[in-house]
């Protein structure tokens, strides 16, 4: 039913749009409740099934999702759940436990919809590059196609209402995903996050919630959702990673011109050990596509496109492993499958 | 003067031979000395002079040495006589003091005669491969020639005469140069190298005296040169190389059927890493080299040649990397040069 999706890579996962050396990707979720029901912790089984019914009939008839896909949890296995995780297209949270959940996802991969997660709608969008405005349009469209439906919980002194009093008010979270290996390299990163993280912005890593920040990538997203306009947190969003990007700028240009032939040496020794290892973990792919993708954005590596590495931090992952070899594997059979398809892809451009 | 030397390898580099994929050279060398002339620790300056005279007039007579280079160590700066020691062709002691020293070298590189080092003569001969009987050949005939034009000093009770008792009697030592890396690998090789000390005989890493074993080389030869005739030991040498080769062979075989993967993935890695370095010690390129020469040797890489690998271990050195660029380096600086010549040589292959 989604075995399809391995077919493409996901349309954040371009590599373009502005800044796109440094931010792979913009992304923005809404909290969305529907008036008069429990929220999904406290929803009983018929409530929670009412909710997919009411939601299912919105994809249905929004011309917005016409090439979508919807599925309920309890319709896949483990893998095809993972899959999905590994793919951002939804949580762990969701994942865990199946019973009366679903997700839409539209044929781009750039939005994805979560139903009875923590709140019975979360709803989000993600562009590549730094582009929160065209995020901002995407999710604002979905946003109304639903209001237009269905009634949401609003209290117009507290704003929409969620299950988790942090997302009360405008139930957004803007996100970026940045790659910050010089910062990383120079040792200015935990200044930089230190930084951000007093104007309340929280740091993720590359995979989501309650990951640990892996090959220099950085999510981050604002804390407060409450007491502002959406256009003012991503206003905030804004600048606060603009700033961080002139930092990892200035920092790329101090390595090229003070440690140049360490840096060539790190980013050619990653790419050689992508191109000819047989076995190899996801933690030191991580690391060394990161590496690829600096040399990559730095013009040091010729012949590379920024979306294929892209694609290799996702296709590398366990589920993708399992669904690219169509069964289970143990640990030291993803290990080799792993490295088998990094030399696959990157043999095709040398 | 010997700046040639560098355009050419030398022939028991050629990586041919008996048992070459797991003997790199076989060696023999001759300590003889002049009759009623002091040892060189002990000779006055026209005495050694004198030793230079007497050997420099057998070198210029004997057919034997018609394309052979002699060369006063006086005349050479560092760098040059460091790259003679690099290319195995004299002893890092005879290049230390320059003194009333000098060295021949035929044309081939498979002989070097050292004049004034701890004897008047050290006779040299090295072959590709395993392959003492040849090596014995050459230096008997050299011997011969020395011995019709020079008094040796010589006791029938004793046999030949030597600076140190050690090698009194034949004045021979003969060894081998082996490359071990599967009996490394599966952690037998200190068993091998205890069992070979007790029947008497030494192991050195790859550059000779003093030097630790590195990249799986080991050169093994005997302590014992009183009271048995050259043939017996060179026989004895034989049966104890011979017994190593199985086991190193059965080794190998081990790693192929039991640990296929983890033994591509270490020397494809090491092959990914010598092609794409921009800076690279001499210690990591003796290791990674070591892994090539295996994967060479087992058929897992193919379109490489032994010789080329085999001159990769001399041209990488210090001395010879400065002779290359024709200037001092730095240490850094010698790094980087060593990773570019690495690159450009196995360039050429793919």
């Amino acid at each position: 039913m989604i075995d399809h999706l391995i077919q493409h890579r996901g349309g954040w996962l371009k590599g373009v749009g502005p800044n796109a050396d440094i931010v792979i990707s913009s992304r923005i979720r809404l909290a969305r409740n529907i008036e008069g029901v429990p929220f999904p912790h406290w929803a009983k089984k018929p409530e929670a099934e009412h909710v997919l019914t009411l939601t299912k009939a919105v994809f249905e008839k929004t011309p917005l999702f016409k090439d979508s896909l919807y599925v309920r949890l309890d319709d896949m296995d483990s893998i095809d759940k993972q899959f999905l995780v590994e793919r951002h297209l939804m949580s762990n949270e969701h994942a865990v436990r199946s019973a009366q959940k679903a997700v839409l996802i539209n044929g781009e991969e750039t939005v994805a919809v979560m139903v009875n997660e923590e709140d019975h709608l979360r709803i989000q969008a993600m562009t590549s590059g730094f582009d929160l405005e065209a995020t901002w349009r995407t999710i604002n469209a979905i946003d109304d196609a639903f209001a237009a439906n269905l009634s949401y919980a609003f209290k117009p002194e507290w704003g929409f209402l969620t299950a988790c009093p942090t997302n009360t008010g405008t139930g957004m979270r803007g996100s970026v995903m940045l790659h910050l290996p010089a910062l990383v390299m120079i040792r200015q990163i935990n200044r930089v996050l230190e930084a951000i993280a007093k104007l309340s912005f929280t740091t993720r890593g590359l995979y989501g919630e309650g990951t640990q920040a892996s090959g220099n990538f950085f999510q981050i997203s604002n804390q407060v959702s409450l007491g502002q306009r959406e256009e003012e947190i991503l206003d905030n969003i804004k600048g606060v990673i603009a700033q961080i990007i002139e930092h990892e700028e200035k920092a790329r240009q101090a390595l090229l011109s003070d440690h140049r032939e360490m840096l060539e040496d790190r980013i050619w020794r990653s790419y050689g050990t992508l191109k000819n290892a047989h076995i190899i973990s996801s933690n030191e792919t991580v690391e060394l596509l990161s590496m690829l993708r600096l040399g990559h954005d730095l013009g040091i590596v010729k012949g590379l496109n920024a979306a294929l590495i892209n694609e290799l931090f996702i296709l590398t992952q366990p589920a993708h492993l399992q669904k690219i070899e169509k069964k289970k594997l143990t640990a030291n059979e993803r290990d080799v499958k792993r490295a088998e398809i990094i030399r696959e892809k990157l043999e095709v451009l040398s």
